[in-house]
């Protein structure tokens, strides 16, 4: 059999580094078990994988990156893997083997999740989400893992509500009529390489940030429970995320200084076309340093 | 220089008629002079075209497409169309032309439309749209137009309004506490071909049927306005669709029984990860013949 | 504990009688059995359902839509369903039943999908695919099901090869430069109730009628092999149509007459910013008369 | 008229800044005057500006954001603004006088963008293309605009290039068959306040650095031609990277050190379902120490 030609190793035209080279939109199934759970559960899975690549080559072999997915993921059946962050973390690692050329992977992989919940007024209801994950891997300088997720709740606007009472004349200070409306919460948190967060706590403390959780389904006057649930508790976007940075700072005492926080809040405004949104990325320090 | 192969003439290897072959996604400006307007005003507009194609054709002639496009745009330079569903016409009938194998052509565009719109509450706001645009032409056998719009408003729920009035123990009859949401509206009449339907009339039919309009600018004050608004319009999707079908009977009393009409209102929940959505589609003639 | 209002079961301000009124977007886990496997599936699909609703009624209760998905589904989890479109007969059946005002139930169903492909080249690769499913049930009246697939695969430009030939004065008749991309294939079958289509086979045919699959992992010499496989069957979004028409015929020789065939090939261009397509929406009574 | 309540001023819960503030999806008509053309056009434009906000607000007054780009906008009817970048360098510094308590305001830009093109073989052809811009205040601190462009062409590989070869047992050094694919780049340069950059010779330098543009129209010999052409300079999306930046140092030797840089290439690969891509961001500083 021929040889056939490594064009990837060659030189290129011109010589700059490229910060990432890889591919993206794969979709795997992944099989999890979590350490307290009885139960596997499988994650139809979106990745995003990456290095970087050195001045002298024109190339990187990009079929490397699926391999070390595919491999991984082949070991993973019969062995699962203790979650998706811990999963990227491992394919990171791997990348830099298979590489020997790059300094740096990066691995990042979304998946649709479903959590059976207790709604606020006590039913139970299989909710919809998505799971984040991110790792980053550096030769010769350890490595990062970050866990998330993103949720669909309810926001009611404070500051309509309390116009809306004035032009009513209403003086209480109870719910009131107001705009709302569907809130994304993106959120991601970096966590370290032996630690353990839990996502579904992470959905708990975003939901409780928000309005009111959405719910599937909402008999008659589930509904109507939800609704003032929501108008109970109006947020802005800024108040939303500002919720959930708090709340991760009582959950996880334990976090490190240097750990990432990142956390977006976007309301599909009803009464705009246009959404509002509020975002903080930072660190765990800077959280911890607030006036208070 | 050598005569090229007409690859497309050739037989297919299966004897299969084609219901239709084109292209989509083809975007270019269009200056559209209103009739009525003094300035002509130029749209970003999304084409998709395609014609029939018998089964002893291997393939369309998918350039004479674009051709057919382009040189209707380029006259149009100079001698603006009067509107988007007039220059689909006018496509359609050409295309029918450049392919003659072909029987039926078929032209959908939409465009960004931005209007200068009085808000319920007095102040001048140029709200964002979508036109939408349709033509069928049948080789010896006329052909039809279609005009429409999509609108974003707002949908206040008339369901949970009453519920939460009931849970709260409050018996009064006019506005009260709901869930509110983005109401997104799609319109499509079919107008005889010497005929005019202006897609501005269609907007204000749309937002009329809706809880509110959305706006782009809202200081305090008309926020709270439009919000009160909202709530004293609640609004199931199947009431936005209705409003429209009836304000469309009475705007247009001279549109031929045969007309067709096709309405869609999705209202993205706040309170669910689902959308709930209503349409009807049928003729003028239907409509008519309703109870009432 | 006090009775709520039925808001919905109110007259509607104007009485039309409504084609669809439903819910969209709903993402559920659903666990599959295919009567020849060993092993169970599990599914991330989403839903849209929708029934009629009478001129009488002003709304449709849209939680009752969430129900019969939901409660189908549990019973499910014990004794799986045997594919995505007997689930879509089911649940439109039960949205008849619980929708006593409807006169048609419509479901539709699509889902990420996971198979283990042997290469064209002998390699195993698993490759991700859509399931698409639909049931329409009509009261009095019987039902119907529909089984499809979206599956992504290859095509090569047949006019572009020979012009290119042409053009460098090229006589031979084997495979030649063109320009070729991602080609996207949908298709849907009707399927009598109690009969079984399988989706992998669907699979099969559409990626026959293809230039090439597309791959997950290519090491060297089979991207090489893949590229000259795609150059070998050159082929316009109308071959690729027709081929799939022509396997169905072949694949399924007892379908009924009446079955609904839809095939659309898109493919999005390597040499334009628009896509091209072709579309044959027919009955296997049409596809059997044709001249052959 | 009653006053009515500041809620954005109230303190809000929890003390934390956040880093952005704001909205997003604002659409909007921008008239551009290009100094050295006669006459203005149109672009149909997308923002998406924010803040930062103090820990000690609850709210920013988002109302403020949309007041600002209309009454720049309103301005700009008998004033065109002279390019997009420096619109959002307007509005950036609007935004701080606006929001006496932010220290930050970012805008970013898009829009679509149609130019009259010279194809490689001689004919012309509008071609679409998107329009990016960004502007960064920092209250004290002066500026940054960015400049951009998102350009979609024609990606050929030449690694499965030189592997078809050799299968083939073909010892030739020109164009060969392999996979060419949709390659989408977006480019985005940072430029000192007072300068001009053209989006259209950064348009220029992208198509150039990929295999062959995209063209709307290509009659049969121009389409053969245009494939010829790709497979004449086959390029990796590393290759298309770093002929970006190797032509913007070429192009514009009098950017200073500190301006960003940042590429991206997408290759959506016709042999897999899933895409290729190369980034590199960095600054001028960096590009030029490379070793050449």
């Amino acid at each position: 059999m021929q040889e056939l030609p490594d064009v990837q190793a060659l030189a290129p035209d011109t010589k700059f580094k490229l910060t990432r080279v890889g591919i993206s939109g794969v979709r795997k199934l992944v099989r999890v078990r979590r350490p307290k759970q009885k139960t596997d559960f499988v994650l139809t899975t979106t990745f995003d994988v990456a290095v970087d690549l050195p001045p002298t080559m024109k190339g990187s072999h990009m079929s490397r990156n699926v391999e070390s997915i595919s491999e991984i993921l082949e070991k993973s059946t019969t062995d699962p893997v203790a979650s998706l962050e811990d999963l990227c973390l491992q394919i990171s690692k791997d990348l830099l083997r298979r590489h020997d050329y790059a300094t740096e992977a990066q691995v990042k992989a979304s998946a649709d999740y479903f959590l059976e919940r207790k709604t606020p007024f006590g039913t139970m209801s299989t909710e919809w989400y998505t799971l984040l994950a991110e790792a980053l891997a550096k030769r010769g300088d350890g490595s990062r893992k970050l866990v998330g997720v993103k949720v669909t709740g309810t926001s009611a606007c404070p500051c309509a509500m309390e116009t809306a009472k004035s032009l009513r004349n209403d003086a209480t200070t109870g719910p009131g009529l107001t705009h709302n409306q569907r809130n994304l919460v993106t959120l991601l948190v970096e966590v370290p390489e032996a630690e353990v967060v839990e996502a579904d706590r992470l959905i708990d403390l975003v939901e409780a940030s928000q309005s009111a959780p959405t719910v599937e389904l909402l008999k008659r006057r589930n509904e109507g429970e939800l609704v003032l649930r929501a108008h109970e508790h109006p947020k802005f976007v800024e108040d939303v995320v500002r919720g959930v940075l708090s709340g991760i700072l009582e959950a996880y005492p334990k976090l490190p200084d240097e750990s990432i926080i990142f956390v977006r809040s976007v309301s599909e405004e009803s009464i705009h076309k246009h959404d509002a949104y509020a975002e903080r990325e930072t660190t765990v320090r800077e959280l911890r340093r607030r006036s208070t």
